[in-house]
């Protein structure tokens, strides 16, 4: 891949902050639509800004799909969450099959859904599985090393992840995908999201830590009390965001900050899921802040932390109904009011061509 | 009409409360769907309130319509609103032709768009305008009286509108249809509406009143003026939404009121758009409290006093998308978050289809 793929440092050179031009031709039209001035509030926010990231005044967001990394985390060896590690390849039956929340809430909004095994520790064969293309696996490694005792991943992995992440999402763009959405499995991933939310924002950690998939008090307060050691053991650099995912990440946060990278830079945009997805955004925004103007944060998740996290980014989410599945649910869901912003954009009368009376 | 349609108070005896029971089998199916429990938040709420709704556990609202109720308001004449309020019938003729924005959102859901002329001041001949049967003439009368100077409208003529929305659409769920919203059109109807969520609220009228269709201070003030002036003058029954809605209301928001009956009454789901028809959300609530049982809010309005309006009648709205547009239009995006979560009902595996391990 080394060759074919250009380096971290390429990709972060090759991306641009959107122009602000396009944004205020985007509201020239918008204020010509028979309504009050803005009267769809975010709706035009949202078209107006994919107008700036597609340098264009008719944007197509038709072809859509959803990017889920799936990876595993040693820490849940040390018992920070309900359910058993092997549920990770179980579930990513689930997404080739079809059947799972991912599968549900993208075919609403017709968005296909490809999975990358970035490293879980089975061993899964697509051929068996008859995945056809809904299954690649481009292992960083058998699962990440448990964070409460050491690195999760050496910085070459780190370092992988996001070139992995990258590639998939680019292919994805040139087959003519206009619209990505990232997700992620992985058992223990609320746990190495935490870490790298921490780290990152400095938020305290208490605030940042939450129940993941429905753990009780004693859990919690032993998932927290491993994040701090994890934080105290690696001495992660908040400002790099490479030695962050090294260090408390995980291989599928790298994998999702490399789609973040490959948005940005191929100019399509991307909506980040929840807690899991925003941990990459925090990731790809210490690599290239430009990067997060190309992305859109889907949903608030119920996950404490996320609501911090998004702060931090500035960033407001678009749906916010309580969910906290990962896979890529809330971004898909989020898609349909995308969808809906554009249409209205590109749909909608003017006052001229309705012969509609102005204020 | 008084032959084939039943009286206000025999519509109000049909209706019944959600059956609790309902409720709890649709809860032990989404316990079994392959994700922690409840990991999808209010998708979850929403499809088994449908069920509940619905009396099934195979919710269907596949087919969709958004009945858009257009009237004027005599008060427009006092300088309430931005628009002159010719833009009233000019908007109609936009709903027939496409190009509005609930045309466009409602098209992003597959939903029948349904214009009911409940009393503009215009004549619009449906032939003239080739609307097939997309608009539908049934005046109370030609607008209303200004409220500020007396009752908007005869007792008489409240219960018409109520009768005219059940009617409407009651022939539309005869016709299939599984999923209803409701929208409105009428320049000067955020004032009636303020007043109407006033009385039956017993809010400070300041935190009630907003810039509807865009208006500056000046005129803000003067429209709070009317409408204290409308209350002092009319002295309103805050228990009795028909003369509510009689003294300080609009036709449309009694067609709307009624609407929300004919849905509860017939066990069909209806999604309420912003401030107009939550306002006749409230008038529906006096006249049978179990009608709320089948609405849900679709989004949160950006005119302040919806919020005071959505928090009296306990109830949180599906989208927050600063949207203040009418027309139907939140009801209509809040559509596909309520197919979304019929469609996880419907479509998850269960954790024994899929071969998932549980916590």
């Amino acid at each position: 891949m080394k060759h074919e793929t250009p380096t971290l440092e390429e990709i972060v050179a090759s991306i641009r902050p959107l122009e602000s031009g396009w944004l205020e031709d985007a509201r020239r039209r918008t204020a010509q639509l028979i309504m009050p001035p803005r009267a769809l509030g975010r709706l035009h926010d949202i078209a107006e800004r994919i107008c700036a990231i597609q340098q264009s005044l008719e944007p197509d967001i038709g072809t859509k799909a959803v990017i889920v990394m799936a990876a595993d985390h040693g820490i849940a060896a040390e018992g920070v969450s309900a359910y058993p590690q092997s549920v990770t390849a179980e579930m990513i039956k689930a997404f080739v099959t079809g059947g799972a929340g991912i599968n549900v809430l993208a075919g609403l909004v017709n968005a296909d859904v490809l999975v990358v095994d970035i490293g879980i520790i089975s061993e899964l064969d697509p051929v068996a599985l008859n995945a056809g293309d809904r299954l690649r696996v481009h292992k960083a490694g058998p699962g990440t090393a448990s964070i409460a005792r050491g690195p999760a991943m050496s910085a070459d992995q780190a370092e992988r992840c996001l070139r992995t992440g990258y590639v998939v999402a680019s292919e994805l763009i040139r087959r003519g995908v206009r619209l990505l959405g990232t997700g992620d499995m992985g058992i223990g991933n609320t746990t190495a999201s935490a870490a790298v939310g921490a780290v990152i924002t400095g938020a305290n950690l208490d605030s940042m830590v939450g129940r993941g998939t429905g753990i009780d008090d004693r859990r919690l307060a032993h998932k927290t009390e491993m994040i701090r050691k994890a934080i105290a053991v690696n001495r992660p650099d908040a400002a790099d965001g490479l030695d962050v995912l090294a260090k408390v990440g995980g291989f599928e946060i790298g994998g999702i900050a490399g789609c973040i990278l490959a948005a940005a830079a191929h100019r399509v945009p991307l909506v980040v899921d929840g807690f899991i997805s925003t941990a990459a955004a925090l990731v790809a925004r210490t690599l290239c802040p430009a990067a997060l103007d190309y992305m859109f944060a889907g949903h608030r998740s119920e996950e404490p932390g996320h609501s911090i996290m998004l702060d931090f980014l500035g960033m407001a989410p678009i749906l916010d109904l309580g969910m906290r599945l990962g896979e890529g649910t809330g971004g898909a869901l989020a898609m349909v009011v995308m969808e809906g912003a554009v249409r209205v954009f590109n749909q909608m009368l003017t006052f001229e061509q309705a012969g509609v009376s102005q204020a």
